[in-house]
């Protein structure tokens, strides 16, 4: 970070901006190695007090750089307010798993597969792409039943990770689904459902637009220009009281009253965090409910989730639909099952065929550039398409989170992970291979 | 509150306040009454965005005042960091219920349970003791079965609510759990469990009148005096960055390192709520856990709850063991259960018999002055002894929170609430005799 950006920005901006974008500030140097790196070898929050060079504050230290970032994406709540996804209360539904001995034995081959990562001569290891990755979690379903399972770091089966931009897809298949069960019409204008938007750049985009970030709004996040928006969108996000004569928007959805037009709605794929705080807001108007009230009841009650998640929320209590949730690994892999199986999970049908359907069939291809590891990819209702032979398609975090899914090999991989570099143009070439190579093994299997 | 403290005293601070003590700031004027003042009926937080007026928020206004706080103390994480209290990824143990037409001829006959409120000539029913206890939710279990249930106000049955000193009472029972397993010597001083207390005035103090509240300590929490030591620890707590220029303590345990004397320990009985922060200092410094992940481990896994708790955390991650806790009102009810059943629950033993003896036979009754509608009580362990007929204990917290647990009529008795004013002492007249007006009716039915 430069002097002068370091001045400008407090750790509140840092987790925003890291939340909610493809870029983050880290260290320039060469970072230290996963193994090296891992929470418990740095000593971070060990001891009663820990000692002073070993605490991570909210206040007073930049707690989502590398390598403290290895700590707190499993502790985001003790740094900020957050509002409950909510399990009910009742018996969460058992994943299946292989036999013991052949989860072991899947264990050994799959630790042993290589593959050739993008833009390299020498083949890896899976289990060395774990660590290249920065890896805090892996967990791989195969035709319904779990086959792989890793914990590292600060995570561990009963604890919770945060997911990053992942958590767009969760709001786009909730948006997906109110669409499919014809309670919300794409092809509204935004004013037509949150009149009080007024002459923001997104009064005129359609909600499709919003939901495929296909809007054209004035949004930049070049961390080196002091006025760039990311630093008015993190400051009007922050659950602090607003420092003495701030005049800017209070909360996620009084910065989108205010967003300047840039482009042609339509004209292009732009990835933006305020599409998806957008997309929350027309949730939560056609439904009476918070995101995360809706998350609740449509996804983590009725898929037996084990753990309750929970999300961020800005000083007035709304949650941050563009990156606020954290969740615990198997129930990702839930989730993951659930958009592998077209709505089903347990017998129980949580939406229609058509949400995955039209997630499946992807966005328009044409209007996606500048993601070189996806080159022929495209983005809708807020979920990546990969356009490949498998079918695949995924939810994508900054710092290495995905649920990916391969509906030909019908297999879910979800991964957590801590990457030093918050860009996963720095991990796919250690990550999407190994997922292709997982599923050729799987399919080997069959 | 008046102007001058108004003036001194932040939002955070009336918080803090209010968790820790036997008194708060509140509106002076007559308050609503309680159907009035629901939550619902007020209309805080509801639509998206809520109206201006109807707004809660943390930085900006006073969230923990009579009527917002009944919307509030089920919000707590919302304005909070808050460290959860895991019960775990399994099923959870359900509780026992009467049969649905048993329960609701038990609910009549408890609601037309009449009583006379302490100095009051008229007698009230019992659903007229939850409108005028502003009672968010009640659950009695008899005999190990759940006979009464209801839920008011901010309160549903898979919500949570703010539990305030009780958080004390499972401090205490997880440092009597140490004693009686002999982990733990409660003849020790703090300086030789915790020797960087230094000079401080808890370091001559023994364990055990740190759990029983007998250290002579300075502490005052005189609202009316800006200098009163409450405002300093409030200031100490936050999690908020401290204002420019701040020289004082940050964070639970930096206070209590620089504690003053007052008095003799031993002396006296005296509810201070740094006694209970000192204890959860000498848990995490035996355990090397902190309260949250000890309270998880010894109670929240292994009796089987149904929802996570979570507790509030200071700027540096350390849990407030004197008032922090949030949790689900069957919850506390197993919680109750384990006290009644001396420490078992679903055929599983947590913790010796002697734990639950040694709170039962109480603290020492001619050190205890104060308390007019608790007169022959007694306090120890952080758990309230009344030395009555029926051998009843209870955890208890500031706007009328209560596990209170009948012996000799084998109920367990939780009821949260969010009366308008703070101290108990208002709440009792119409509730203590209400409870051993259900405990007859249930005796009764032997």
């Amino acid at each position: 970070m430069s002097s002068l950006i370091s001045r400008l920005v407090t750790p509140w901006m840092v987790v925003a901006l890291a939340f909610g974008t493809a870029t983050s500030v880290m260290a320039q140097s060469a970072p230290l190695f996963a193994r090296d790196s891992d929470p418990r070898v740095m000593g971070w929050m060990q001891g009663f007090p820990p000692p002073p060079d070993k605490l991570i504050t909210q206040p007073d230290s930049n707690y989502f750089s590398f390598p403290k970032l290895r700590w707190s994406v499993c502790h985001l709540r003790e740094f900020l307010p957050t509002a409950e996804i909510s399990r009910g209360t009742g018996a969460p539904a058992p994943l299946d798993y292989l036999p013991h001995a052949a989860f072991a034995d899947m264990a050994r081959e799959i630790d042993a597969l290589t593959f050739k990562p993008m833009n390299a001569d020498k083949a890896m290891t899976w289990e060395e792409s774990l660590f290249a990755n920065y890896t805090d979690g892996v967990l791989i379903i195969h035709k319904g039943r779990v086959v792989y399972e890793r914990y590292f770091g600060c995570l561990k089966e009963d604890g919770k990770h945060a997911i990053m931009s992942m958590t767009k897809s969760i709001t786009g298949l909730l948006a997906q689904t109110l669409v499919s069960e014809g309670v919300l019409d794409d092809r509204l204008r935004v004013r037509d459902v949150i009149p009080e938007i007024g002459d923001s750049a997104f009064a005129s985009a359609t909600v499709r637009q919003v939901m495929d970030m296909t809007t054209g709004v004035k949004y930049s996040e070049d961390y080196a220009d002091p006025n760039a928006d990311i630093w008015l969108y993190s400051r009007a996000a922050s659950p602090l009281p607003k420092p003495e004569g701030y005049r800017g928007p209070d909360g996620y959805w009084a910065y989108l009253q205010q967003v300047k037009p840039e482009g042609r709605h339509g004209d292009a794929f732009h990835y933006k965090t305020i599409d998806s705080d957008m997309l929350g807001w027309v949730i939560s108007r056609v439904t009476g409910k918070s995101v995360t009230e809706f998350a609740s009841e449509r996804l983590w009650r009725p898929m037996g989730a084990e753990q309750a998640a929970y999300q961020t929320v800005d000083g007035k209590g709304v949650p941050f639909a563009g990156g606020g949730v954290t969740a615990g690994l198997r129930d990702l892999g839930r989730l993951g099952l659930l958009m592998l199986n077209g709505g089903e999970i347990n017998g129980k049908r949580l939406f229609p065929p058509g949400v995955v359907e039209k997630i499946r069939a992807g966005g328009d291809p044409s209007k996606f550039k500048g993601f070189p590891t996806i080159k022929n990819g495209s983005y809708t209702s807020q979920w990546w398409v990969f356009h490949n032979e498998h079918g695949a398609f995924a939810a994508r975090g900054v710092h290495g989170q995905t649920i990916y899914v391969d509906p030909k090999a019908q297999m879910v991989l979800v991964r957590l992970a801590s990457f030093p570099r918050a860009q996963n143009a720095f991990i796919d070439p250690t990550s999407l291979p190994a997922y292709q190579a997982v599923a050729k093994h799987l399919m080997g299997k069959d």
